[in-house]
């Protein structure tokens, strides 16, 4: 494989599927270069513990350089992605252009507000570790400003927590607001009436968890209200202002914090670059290539392809998975044979509501309760990447789970809100 | 002790003096208010490890409400003061006002450039969790961008670190960084040719550690010399630019990287209150009383108060002390006793160099080596507030220390340089 050092191959994104395209490549003596405008990779899916203050920010973010000291064939450029010049196979960033014969494109997804109106402006999203880290502050900082008050509706609408999506994210970080409330929290404001604090869900299909068997919708609403949490289904948001938010039925509710995990889609800023874009994300072919553009991969959220005959979904083991394959075909088509079309291994799909409690679904069987809690636990520390990351993790849920605290409890210095958001967080190549 | 729960205390600040004297008011059943800008106390004297990403910011900080959850007698309000009427008794926050009838002011220090040209915009602070942060992400970001350029002066600039000052905490912190760099950053940055690193401390005066015994100042000086920092004795910094500074001699180093630690005091909003600030500390009476306002005490860094014919060091130890004798001193004021004056009992100071490196200087006895170094991190681990934090400090460290690793190298997000600084920072009351 001599000649294949001459190629030079670009990934955008260290997300999963980035990752798993570089390591791939790398592993086969092919020299990669691998670029995100941050230092670190996510582990995303905890992201929402990150904003429920049940981990540190470190404790899902792991230096890029660290994960690839071992692979010197990848080489790393913090670097923000501004355009790419796919007739002339060139990458232009912020701090200098690339060229390319191969690029695999896995920048992730941003949140999608679907026009609603008000929501870039006053909603808060849960999709990188800055908007995390925001929304944990805007949380501590809303029970520091009800505990001082002395304005009853101020207080109530400061102690208004509403969480517009009932999916995944939407209801484990619901659980774990919950906990966090009627825990630390609970402890630390003695002088609070927590009989004040509303925790709600606000999804519009009939039921959370719609990718999931109705058993185990019903389980999850079951628990989530046992914990305090409004469970309100066919409950569409029209309107969202800087004190309160409209319902389709009329309905006006007093808050300063809507957090909207409704939605996802590939950032706006890529369709400029000449990619066939289509309700935010890019049809690729089976292969995982840009069609027309043999030399351009796909990956991740960003990437829209069918699977029995719908759309695979935004998760991280597609993202995985894509960046395996995507490796693996340029990988074949330096060596001069053809690429083969992604297989997706469904291995099932898990989300925890709360101590130990947690619903699993996974080759046709579907578990609930404490072992489908503890098997969530299993798997995500088996994810995590380095080791000591993982034992700060562990460390932490070991914590939290036999004092009933909560780690990160300080509203530390971060960016400001950075919605109303094309000022600041510009282009995304680094979600994943 | 009945009647005293009339009295309405306020202590303005939760660092070393402010928890202190909260807490000996709180345990003798008398109701207090403390009031600090961040819902966290730092533990500032290992902060320049969170600069040198030795340290997760949550490493060094804890929250005020969890340090106060046994002791119900103290109210914890998040607010900034803007503002005291020391005739009316009254303290103007950004959310309210408070009428005391005795009132601690223990707001800290912030940095003191002594009015260098362009040291404000242009140089790194080093005195608050947000400042530590943020130089951490620039010294990382610097390294990334060192990776990126071609331009060998442009790389020469961003591997060359300044800092201005030759105490404890420029000593700790070239220690720290020259560790980070040499250690894991060279690891990480397998391209980079780290010869064209350079860290320098920048001192006025003849030697580094001048409060010491020149025999220790002579082992850190060779320490840190044998660690690759160049030590510059009688350099006095005269001017600073974006990316450069001028010695006095008419030398010109080019850097983007100026640490200063050479100076701290007050902050200059205070001297607005009225109250009597004399180069950027205020007088205090033996008893640490404010001269002619017996109701009002000051303590830690704003207060100025000679021992032994020479000015208190601005250090923890006697901030806490300090608050201690405040507390106890209010206690007589209400039981209609006399307050007492303050006795300094000077337990020693030590500064870490680095690995198995410290100078303790204790009672007469100087050590150096190993066993200060040993001494150093079995004082620090006690003194930190919270068995967790405690426990991931040990942690952190027992990582570094067996595997030359560095914990948090990641470049996170947080709020802009605060310098050029009155727009963001504001006032001070916080630090601590």
């Amino acid at each position: 494989m001599k000649a294949t050092e001459e190629k030079r191959i670009i990934i955008v994104g260290a997300g999963f599927g980035g990752l798993r395209a570089a390591k791939v490549m790398a592993r086969q003596g092919v020299k990669v270069t691998l670029i995100d405008r941050n230092n670190y990779h996510s582990f995303l899916p905890l992201l929402y513990q990150v904003a429920a203050a049940e981990l540190e920010s470190t404790g899902i973010a792991y230096p890029v350089r660290s994960i690839f000291r071992s692979l010197p064939n990848i080489e790393f450029v913090m670097d923000e992605v501004i355009g790419c010049d796919l007739e002339g196979k060139r990458l232009h960033c912020r701090g200098g252009e690339f060229s390319y014969d191969y690029l695999v494109l896995s920048p992730g997804s941003v949140t999608h507000f679907f026009g609603v109106p008000g929501a870039a402006e006053y909603a808060y999203g849960l999709k990188d570790l800055g908007e995390g880290m925001v929304l944990r502050n805007h949380i501590l900082t809303c029970f520091e400003r009800a505990a001082r008050t002395e304005n009853l509706q101020e207080r109530q609408r400061l102690l208004c927590f509403a969480i517009v999506g009932g999916g995944a994210t939407g209801v484990e970080f619901a659980g774990a607001l919950a906990e966090l409330v009627h825990g630390p929290l609970a402890k630390d404001y003695p002088r609070l009436d927590f009989s004040q604090v509303r925790i709600m869900i606000l999804e519009a299909a009939p039921r959370v968890l719609m990718p999931f068997a109705e058993k185990l919708s019903t389980y999850a609403r079951n628990r989530l209200e046992s914990m305090g949490v409004e469970v309100r289904t066919e409950s569409v948001v029209e309107r969202i202002e800087a004190t309160a938010f409209h319902l389709k039925t009329g309905e006006k509710i007093e808050t300063e914090t809507l957090v909207w995990t409704a939605g996802v889609c590939g950032a706006p800023e890529l369709s400029d670059w000449g990619l066939p874009m289509s309700r935010g994300r890019i049809a690729v072919e089976k292969t995982l290539q840009l069609p027309g553009r043999p030399e351009v991969y796909v990956v991740g959220d960003l990437a829209h392809l069918e699977h029995q005959g719908r759309p695979l979904p935004m998760v991280a083991p597609v993202a995985m998975q894509q960046g395996v394959r995507a490796g693996k075909n340029i990988l074949k088509q330096i060596a001069g044979q053809e690429p083969e079309p992604f297989a997706y291994w469904d291995r099932g799909s898990m989300v925890t509501i709360g101590r130990n409690s947690a619903v699993v679904s996974v080759a046709g069987f579907n578990l609930t309760g404490r072992v489908a809690w503890l098997l969530w636990l299993f798997i995500h520390f088996i994810y995590i990447i380095g080791f000591r990351n993982r034992m700060l993790v562990l460390l932490n849920w070991a914590w939290d789970y036999l004092f009933y605290e909560r780690v990160a409890r300080l509203i530390l210095p971060t960016r400001k809100k950075n919605w109303g958001k094309k000022s600041d967080s510009g282009n995304d190549q680094s979600r994943g």
